[in-house]
């Protein structure tokens, strides 16, 4: 088991009734080429623009890029670990891809409560992902029903991953 | 490097031209522990939900569920490696999750043509992901710029990923 991540990571939520429009959460995620074989194994996509070098040198970005839907994947653990948090059931999420992402660039993901739903308990998130010059690199919007209960629990601990 | 996995993959597209309203692609996924750990691992989402058996027993779901963006990873990959395939630009996507995904759930991923606008050379897809029992699990919308040219080439290979 691998000690150093989730040992001590314990995952809790904003009740729904403590939310507050405008309430905001920021994440940083530095993609690296690890992330982007995980991602390139985990969905099967194997398009040589985002894993070799050398093939990406002689398009149009230069060099690698990441998944576009690797920004879904961080946005959508922004809203399941942080904002709401745990106890979240996500319901949509919309997404543009506005800018390229490079290996090791760094990205902040930020969620902004924008409307809430008292009947449903639904939460509309204005999501945003910009790197680390400042560009938005992905924006969208996220529909998620907020538990009302106070939680408070041990992140799950994953098994040792190793990419030879 | 895996053998298996893309020493045989090539990677084609359908350009722009070729592309007709109500042309469909599928493709099959099933979801095993093996996607859920690697996407928990990418994202950074390590709710128990997804990942400890025990814990979810105990949830409205009797069991773990997949992560729901891991179905936006499928659709990002059907996209990008059949319809419109090689040399596609992702632009947007929308998705409405509304079923849950379980381990060993074989999914299946449907594309189709809903709209061109030639001066863009974007191209509308409705995408569907529905489960072995003929539920639907996720929907949406993906928009994407598609190659004129015809391409074809060599998935990348990836390196060994070990799950200990």
């Amino acid at each position: 088991m691998r000690e150093t991540l989730s040992d001590h990571i314990m995952l809790s939520n904003i009740p729904y009734q403590d939310l507050t429009l405008g309430q905001t959460v920021s994440i940083e995620r530095v993609v690296t080429q690890r992330e982007i074989i995980l991602f390139a194994e985990t969905s099967g996509d194997l398009n040589p623009i985002h894993l070799d070098s050398e093939y990406a040198a002689n398009t149009v970005f230069g060099q690698p890029i990441a998944h576009g839907m690797l920004c879904g994947a961080f946005i959508s653990t922004a809203i399941a670990m942080h904002l709401p948090g745990q106890g979240s059931v996500y319901r949509s999420q919309s997404m543009k891809f506005t800018q390229p992402v490079f290996v090791n660039d760094r990205l902040t993901i930020t969620l902004t409560v924008t409307e809430k739903k008292d009947k449903l308990k639904l939460v509309k998130l204005a999501c945003s992902v910009s790197n680390q010059n400042q560009k938005v690199v992905a924006k969208g919007e996220a529909s998620v029903i907020a538990s009302e209960k106070t939680l408070m629990m041990a992140a799950a601990k994953l098994p040792e991953i190793t990419i030879k």
